[in-house]
């Protein structure tokens, strides 16, 4: 691993491993393979399908929920005005270029970052792009044809549809979640009662279509954001930064990149935000984020908060800060932390026929002085006939914006290309003091944008483990017990009618409780905890004749555990994933102490047995 | 209401009011209304989003965790080949027709039935379809223009886009969320270790480029599915009926429909099983759905299952109910139980690379016998040079098909188009006795699908309510509390600083036990009331001075609730949506007495105040 994206050969092969370890067990893998699969697109298994909805549970509680903010869900599909609107039917493009001998089409920045010492090439302009790869007598990454005279393009990177049948309306699939919560602001609004700051979230389907998808689950064409759109005022809302301030960050600012010596900067929330490094918005969900992401395992010592360089920052945004997780001794971007201005709601506001703006009141109401006109009708009606309100609204006009212009006997006003000359004595011109509760604003926004997809790569890719048991090697998932999609695997000793009416008696009762529990009675048992070491299945429950022995054998097989108040007697045997260590815990006490396990009120060497 | 599909003015006002409701508060309005909005697509606003993740939550719960089945997540956007398989691209049609004045397009199935005798016209033939139009001189429902010589084409339901750039595939958004786990079935079956029968589930988008979006969000273009796909051996699997057997149902069969006198049949599910009415996997899920939907709200007065005329069934069902709401006075369909049978993976067997099959091992090893050749190859060699391979393989298939051909001296086969006669003493024909451990197998598949999005509509219509309290009209939604977006309102008599903090106090108390608590101080308390009732919101909780002079004074403020292990004492007033009754209960008892009733351990009536 280091600073500048080389590679070490030890951790493409995790990724490697990984990538295998999640096809075998079921956490995701390229979609529709049967039919030879699309570049960009998997699918989730029962394993990756839980561990994304824990994650995206996690997202809620703490970045809807806890900060009191509302979750809506909007359609996928928008109509072209709305990215008109936005600006990604114009500027949400990649650069294209085609081979002319396979007809294969490459990023042309990638195909210059990769072969050239450009790092930076998404910001150059296209003609530039072009210059660069016929000097470098660039060539294709597929077949090795030379790329010197081909056009770079502009590529779109929305899906395009259409809706409905006959003259069908153009429809885009969303690149971004949070146009579906920009649209609605003005609706939105009024669930806030017209209070910012608000925030609205949105978990949901993304589109993209890549040029190249990469990585597996990394760069994908669909994919699921978990974004949150803050509206604020930014003259007056401030976040409170107490309960983020102490928390430790590594940054990555712009100057550093730039710098010839640059590097990380550690530092605190609060001391980033003193030192102008970061502004205190920003700097506050990089706080919360930095512990929320540390709960879901990813290693804080490979994550770091990375500004944006002024190149590479998108259409809408100001400022941004993207948090990254280091694979395979890359960085990947994970999460955005945009500052996107009054970008949005000022663009939505001219596009559309509603307004996104909210009115905000004054402390104290304001005095301003106010330029009027009242005009003498009995002089404008017989000068002007059909005219004369042609005339006012001129005059109303002018008194707002040029006042000296009524100073003298006469003001020139143009009405339909003619210029009049009007006694300013009939105007009825006087500057008033007018009170004023409040003006309208445009909101700004703060969006911390999520990859669900990508986080749950990270929270695999670190919790994925190789080491050696009795002699032989072992592959598990060391997975925190808030995302283990599994939390106990319960298993009878062997092939035996009362081992297996006992071990799903207590799946029952450990399920009854909320866990999330697998029972497993195929292959021999040191295979089976392989299965849940490889799942990442934090406990594993053994069911032998010890059990069954120190039972009480009035028990009346499978129902025992229900809901008639016996209770299962004997001991199991409880094994720990990480360090495979085993204790032998009383039946009865079971479901308690697991429970214990999963919050942390207990740790396993605390245990005794 | 009625069965006959007729109108009452009073249950159409109750939708205009609910869609007026759901929009003022948060429940669903349609997207993009900034720019006019599309037909069919809909937003779920913060109460709609909460909702319907209650109602998600609640279907995983019963049909992939308490089942046992495995949940996946799939992309949204499939390949061509897929839906080539599934039939979806050559038969997923409607019937169109443009009015030649307007151009708007229609439904011509709808343009019949809405005007004619005719009830199932999406069943019949276009050619027909045309002369029903031109015989009954049928007009633009928009603009009242002739349709009698228009053309009727078939539409395709399918929302088309391209994936990558250059010579881009083609792609669908799918019609179903089933498609993606029948294409992983290869994969699934290794998850569920190859035993039959397994259950796989998926909640997600589905999208149907609908001609005529109608309803709110009874029929939109993006909504979402949540279906199992359960795979069974047609022969051996038999579902457990127990737990259903004594439920009861209101069943319209197909033999009722068709009927001259022909009307609902009230039955439990064990009855009719019995009676041949039901087959045995759809009457488990019939059973199960019927109380999960109750449990929800349902109106079990206005629910009933409806079996499918033949030619109403989709391309891929042998037998299908649907399970329908009263809406309206209208019979809509809220979810799909159907019997695939092996269509499904049949098509994707045929037309993909993968086997779509499971081996099914017999109970015993079976001896079959078997017709073997075992050719000479020193007679073959010589006298077909190059093409003795092929001749053994043709004496194979022989053998295989035709015992008989090998009963004389000799045999003829075909190669290559040319015909050879073997003697029958040079093939070492022989019938052999074999053992067989089992035999792959194509499994059909049963798949109860349901409508979130109609469900979500459901359970709101249901619930709505309209009476009068103090002499003033009250709107409320009697939410079950399964599904309530927010269980408690609290609130602060009045603006008072003492009050908002100790109203805030509680807030946290009461969603540190896990309630969905909204905090509300705008308004006057009757106002604060009725938002909630219109919310569905089943208790407030209201903070007055009793509360606070009852209550201890040494409390330091917001954070006195916390985890600090401070009570707070004094009386609320504890307000139930339904009845509008109040009754004042002890702070310290608050969120025990309210989960109690969320859980319905305790009912309203039965507490003290």
């Amino acid at each position: 691993m280091s600073d500048d994206g080389t590679t070490s050969t030890d951790d493409a092969r995790t990724s490697e491993q990984l990538v295998e370890l999640a096809k075998r067990r079921g956490y995701f893998f390229q979609a529709s393979g049967a039919y030879g699969g699309v570049g960009g697109f998997y699918t989730f298994g029962p394993q990756g399908a839980a561990l994304k909805g824990n994650v995206e549970d996690a997202w809620r509680e703490r970045f809807a929920v806890a900060e009191g903010n509302m979750e809506i869900d909007a359609p996928t599909i928008m109509p072209e005005p709305v990215f008109e609107a936005s600006g990604h039917l114009d500027t949400f493009d990649d650069m294209l270029v085609e081979c002319p001998d396979c007809g294969e089409s490459h990023r042309a920045d990638h195909v210059v970052e990769d072969n050239t010492e450009y790092e930076d090439a998404e910001g150059l302009p296209i003609p530039e792009v072009e210059e660069i790869i016929a000097e470098y007598e660039l060539v294709c990454p597929a077949c090795g044809a030379g790329l010197a005279d081909q056009a770079v393009e502009t590529f779109n990177l929305m899906f395009a549809t259409n809706i409905g049948p006959g003259d069908a309306q153009p429809g885009y699939l969303r690149p971004e979640t949070a146009q579906g919560i920009f649209v609605e602001f003005p609706r939105l609004k009024e669930y806030a009662r017209n209070q910012l700051p608000f925030g609205v979230t949105q978990i949901g389907r993304a589109y993209r279509n890549e040029i190249s998808p990469r990585r597996s689950i990394i760069r994908t064409r669909e994919f699921t954001q978990a974004e949150l759109e803050l509206f604020i005022d930014p003259e007056d809302d401030e976040p409170d930064l107490s309960a983020v301030t102490d928390v430790d960050v590594t940054l990555y600012p712009a100057s550093e990149q730039e710098a010839a010596d640059g590097g990380h900067v550690e530092t605190t929330i609060g001391d980033a935000v003193n030192d102008g490094v970061l502004q205190p918005w920003i700097a506050y969900y990089l706080g919360v984020a930095r512990e929320w992401y540390a709960s879901l395992g990813v290693d804080m010592d490979r994550f770091r908060y990375r500004q944006h360089l002024a190149g590479e920052r998108s259409h809408y945004a100001s400022d941004c800060w993207d948090a990254e997780a280091e694979i395979d001794g890359n960085w990947i971007e994970i999460a955005g932390f945009s500052d996107r201005g009054a970008y949005d709601l000022s663009k939505h506001d001219e596009y559309s026929e509603d307004r996104f703006t909210v009115f905000q009141q004054y402390d104290e109401p304001r005095t301003v002085e106010r330029a009027v006109v009242d005009p003498d009708m009995s002089y404008l009606g017989p000068e002007f006939g059909g005219d004369a309100q042609a005339v006012v609204d001129a005059l109303e006009t002018k008194a707002e914006r040029d006042r000296a212009a009524f100073a003298g006997e006469s003001v020139e006003i143009e009405v339909d290309g003619e210029t009049h000359e009007i006694p300013v004595a009939k105007t009825g011109f006087a500057v008033e003091e007018q009170t004023e509760a409040g003006e309208h604003i445009v909101p700004h926004v703060i969006e911390p944008s999520f990859g669900v997809d990508r986080l749950v790569y990270t929270v695999c890719h670190h919790a994925y483990r190789e080491d050696e048991v009795d002699g032989e090697e072992r592959t598990y998932l060391a997975l925190e017990p808030e995302v283990a999609p599994t939390f106990v695997g319960v298993f009878p000793l062997q092939s035996d009618d009362e081992l297996e009416t006992r071990a799903r008696d207590i799946v029952d009762e450990l399920r009854a409780v909320g866990l999330s529990v697998t029972y497993d009675d195929s292959g021999n048992i040191g295979r089976r905890y392989r299965r849940q070491d490889e799942i990442g299945t934090p406990y594993c429950v053994t069911v032998d004749y010890e059990t069954v022995e120190g039972s009480d054998a009035s028990g009346d097989g499978r129902n025992g555990a229900g809901g008639d108040g016996e209770t299962l007697s004997g001991t199991v045997t409880l094994r720990e994933r990480d360090s495979t260590a085993q204790k032998r815990v009383a039946i009865d006490d079971l479901a308690v102490t697991i429970e214990a396990l999963r919050t942390g009120e207990l740790t396993f060497d605390e245990l005794d047995g």
